[in-house]
């Protein structure tokens, strides 16, 4: 946990699609770490209802950009984060952005807070948060890269069906095993899965290494909450099993562990790293298999770590 | 399907396991294909009950060595394997055996009709059928190494339980959907999974590729039947998507799918193949995904085809 100054915790919070998967974990981690002042915010359907003690208040933009927030946690649909963040951010909430439609633009960070948190303080009012695979990727690759560069990355998923949504995990509780099957939900381009091409593009704008070569295979798999990744990395430089073993130990974020399974990273805050060896096919390559709480550091918890660089950089410059 | 002689189907069947996983599939296949002078084997636990219309017999060494058997095909424990079939041999059956034991040893022949058809006829009393993953991954591989040359595999597997048995199926359909997670139930030698080593193994020999690189991540996903495995290959020569599309599509027992899973695949005969791209991080790399279903291709049908092979051989001597 980063260290936050006490008065930070006062600050004016409103998290919208608070009612979603991302956004109930959110409002856990947030009571977690102390912060009081918080607002609830969702689509005209959920708006009166009751939500963790809180009424529920409807996303307009009238509400969001009425300049009574210091900072504001999206985790809604892609439409609405381009509809509603630039009248919160007008209202002059800082955001955190949980969809894509921010992610790859200019001018605006994408920060996994071990990784490159100080571009957090270059925000003009909007910070996105990864892609829920290309956060513990990132993690993960950082520190090897520092230590021997990276050349190519190749990546499978098997993703949680909570990366879908609530109503992808009300689903896989209601089916019955027999239907339980891998899916590839995610929308194709005649080649890749968006979720493929965000997977690279988010590592290369995070990691800076705008050339990195990445090729990934996403797939999703009956499991309600975890995402894991099989990864196989090229280094420029030579890096045994061993030595990335060190620097992934050391590593902030991170607990190695012998077998990582999403059962075991459900819940908790750090990403699991394990399975390192050499990948034998090649020079300089490694395996790794790595595995995170989608909702957690995959979401929420990145979400409000980001909040926290940008609310102690507020309190400096104040 | 094979061409087999009328009087093929007349041959003496024994199949040893008859009330595993693969084995109740076997029967199915084999009463499918006109199978009828079949008999069933188990062990004393199982002796005496019904099978399919049929007494199970306790898999004996003396009941299996009696010389009444042309064939047997084996589906039990690596040890009852060990122990069993050379009784069946002295007892003058052909035995194809589903268990490691044989696999890696030389002069059995290790078989994909497909793929090495022809090793079948080389075989001293044992053929070996190969690794669930290994079969499907090698009718994708065979077609791509014949046009380009093989040069690297890398593979991550998304298996069903099935692939662990009976016992293991039932425990998926008794647990309740947060329970479902990804396992690694293998057994370990510090670096991998005896299945990873296997996959290289077995690809090698199959392929007669014996210096091939092959480095695999094996993952259990909580699907009851059907194998999927996400393959980067890089070749000698280049082979463009396009083409290695056109080269699987005339594959025997392939079927392109633009999206393969384990629900398409299980019950069905043929290997899905899916996701035919470039693989972007690499010169001459090509990406798949690959989906059988590991009773029946990856398991009992790769044995029928095998013992469908021997069998028309037998008959061509006689």
């Amino acid at each position: 946990m980063l260290s936050v100054p006490h008065d930070a915790r006062k600050a004016r919070i409103g998290v919208v699609g608070a009612t979603g998967a991302v956004g109930r974990v959110t409002l856990e981690l947030l009571r977690e770490r102390g912060y009081r002042n918080v607002r609830v915010f969702a689509s005209a359907r959920s708006a009166g209802k009751e939500l963790a003690g809180m009424t529920v208040e409807e996303a307009t933009p009238q509400a969001l950009a009425a300049g009574d927030l210091d900072l504001c946690l999206f985790s809604v649909e892609t439409a609405a984060s381009r509809e509603l963040v630039p009248h919160a951010v007008r209202g002059g909430a800082v955001c955190v952005d949980k969809s894509s439609v921010f992610r790859l633009q200019p001018g605006v960070p994408l920060v996994v807070p071990e990784v490159n948190g100080v571009r957090a303080a270059e925000h003009s009012g909007i910070v996105a948060n990864p892609n829920c695979c290309a956060i513990p990727l990132v993690l993960a690759l950082k520190p090897l890269h520092d230590a021997a560069g990276l050349r190519r990355v190749r990546v499978s998923t098997y993703q949680s069906v909570s990366g879908a949504g609530a109503q992808a995990m009300e689903q896989l509780r209601a089916q019955p095993p027999e239907e339980n099957d891998l899916r590839m939900d995610w929308s194709f381009d005649g080649v890749e899965f968006d979720e493929e091409v965000k997977l690279r593009e988010e590592a290369r704008k995070i990691l800076e290494l705008p050339e990195l070569a990445v090729s990934a295979t996403c797939v999703r798999v009956p499991v309600l909450v975890g995402h894991a990744e099989a990864v196989w990395l090229q280094t420029e430089e030579p890096l045994s099993p061993e030595q990335a073993t060190a620097l992934l130990g050391d590593a902030p974020g991170i607990r190695l562990e012998q077998f990582p399974t999403p059962g075991a990273a459900a819940g908790g805050d750090t990403v699991l790293v394990g399975r390192i060896r050499r990948d034998v096919s090649d020079e300089n390559g490694l395996v790794l298999f790595i595995v995170g709480d989608n909702l957690r550091k995959g979401a929420a918890l990145n979400a409000i770590q980001i909040a926290e660089l940008v609310l102690a950089e507020q309190r400096v410059a104040a």
